[in-house]
């Protein structure tokens, strides 16, 4: 057995600005360690600190570059920054070929930056349940800016996402990247749209579409529209416009109120989820484990029906 | 109000193949109609009556030209047969752009095969909870063999594939499928490979891709190694070796007992989505539905930690 981690020292010793101690935390949170609740009440303070970006886009679009020229603007700007790159992984694989993880060589030797790989084995509920815990690990070690890159477009980082104030989602020409995005619903998470590798060809195009796409969706009075911004990542070109839109959307949050009735909603789909965790827990731990296989077998069989198999484990709770 | 449905005389006429009331249940079904449970007690003795083909691929790879041939070799062995499209839309947008749904007309005068296309709308636990009820209202009404198709290779379609005793993973050259299929974990899933548009340049590179990386796995002795079998379903070729490659699949499945032992743990998967369904509704509920919100303000405002305030809503249950 491992022993139970001093909670209170580590997150003394993050607030002090200690590396070690950052890194200790967020690997607790990710191996769902059952000190999690003493972590999560000692954070529970700096909650809300910090600016929370996301950033997403389909492998190959230039996201650890993006990401890298943003921290560039962010730390010139004097900010604290963590970066958190999370890998939703394959439930079956463990991830290794998803794991070409973040390289950011430029920032490792700069201490007002904290950067991290995290991927989902162990928490119950996965990266959704995990990133959010990260981020106020961050949040209490003092980053003022977090951004939190997510792999692809799929359902999974699309929740990851919506984790953030702000959503970037980069696109780049000539990768069909524009429907993708529009299939996966990431359409309606993203707050602002980087067409990156802009000097390519069909940028132009890529653009069109997005703001066509734009056009076609019906916006409430006062609601965001996205902004759209090019961007050449590689060539550190752009970045500072998409920094500022990320900042207009900020002072648009703020300016709205939304900043803090979305944060709600965001703690509620996180509480919900921790809440469903514990329960779906309980539910495996009944009659000393064998509760639902034998339920299953019976469903199987076709003796009962699975809503009446269900009913009979919330029943044992 | 909707009157409440006469679930005892659907489910008879059903049995006696009437095409309507199969098509109102599996409307019960996917609306997530309050008497969904009543419906899944009528159809539990129908339980693991047919054997069920789950197919999955990309866009584009030919997923309907498949299926359509695929249940005209069925026909052929004078199976009923029962086909189920599943869009496994975005949560934001309706699934308007997903929903190319299928289009199958050579059968549809066919009285030995219904066909029929599901969206998530609705459902408590979306399409992986209502699919496994579709199934049961398609063994209820005769069908032998049931064919699931669902889009994408992404964790939700991964998990509605893992409802059939059998997955094939559609692949097509020169579309990088080989890495995505990886990436998404759908070669662990994948009982049988169908490489289609075999008549492509690529395609011999795709096979030999794939047979490579079934190469590089553990498995143990007894455990199935997946088959790979070249297709070209617009011109009807190689469908019947898809038709025989499952056949093999399920003999051995049912050799070596891993029809049942995999039933029940789909079984279990199911009712405990159920569960959790029900348990999750209730949250929702708690103290006239006000108690999720205002836990999320204090969580939001740091004056609880989600784990405490998870707590107070499994306390209230």
């Amino acid at each position: 057995m491992r022993p139970r981690p001093d909670v209170a020292a580590l997150v003394a010793k993050a607030r002090d600005g200690d590396v070690r101690s950052v890194a200790r935390l967020i690997s607790l949170v990710e191996n769902g360690d059952p000190a999690l609740p003493e972590v999560a009440a000692a954070l529970a303070p700096y909650a809300g600190t910090a600016l929370v970006i996301g950033l997403t886009g389909s492998p190959g679009v230039g996201k650890s570059t993006t990401t890298n020229e943003i921290v560039r603007v962010l730390r010139a700007q004097g900010k604290r920054v963590g970066v958190l790159a999370v890998d939703p992984s394959s439930p079956f694989s463990g991830g290794a070929i998803l794991g070409d993880r973040i390289r950011m060589q430029d920032h490792t030797t700069d201490p007002g930056v904290y950067i991290r790989s995290m991927s989902s084995r162990g928490q119950l509920g996965g990266l959704a349940a995990a990133t959010p815990q990260a981020v106020r690990v961050l949040e209490g070690a003092g980053c003022e800016v977090i951004l939190v890159e997510t792999v692809g477009v799929g359902q999974a980082e699309v929740e990851i996402a919506s984790l953030a104030d702000t959503t970037l989602v980069l696109l780049a020409p000539g990768m069909g990247d524009a429907i993708q995005a529009v299939k996966a619903g990431v359409l309606e998470v993203a707050d602002v749209f980087v067409i990156n590798k802009a000097d390519r060809p069909g940028a132009d195009a890529t653009y069109r579409d997005i703001q066509g796409m734009l056009g076609l969706g019906e916006r409430a009075p006062g609601e965001w529209r996205p902004l759209v911004v090019r961007a050449t990542a590689v060539k550190a070109e752009g970045i500072d416009d998409v920094v500022a839109a990320v900042g207009k959307h900020q002072e648009w949050l703020s300016r709205t109120g939304n900043l803090v009735t979305s944060r709600e909603r965001r703690a509620a789909v996180e509480v919900e989820a921790i809440a469903l965790g514990v329960l779906r827990a309980r539910i495996g731990d009944l009659r000393q484990g064998t509760a639902l296989g034998t339920l299953a077998a019976a469903v199987a069989g076709g003796e009962i029906d699975p809503y009446a198999a269900a009913d009979e484990l919330i029943k044992g709770l």
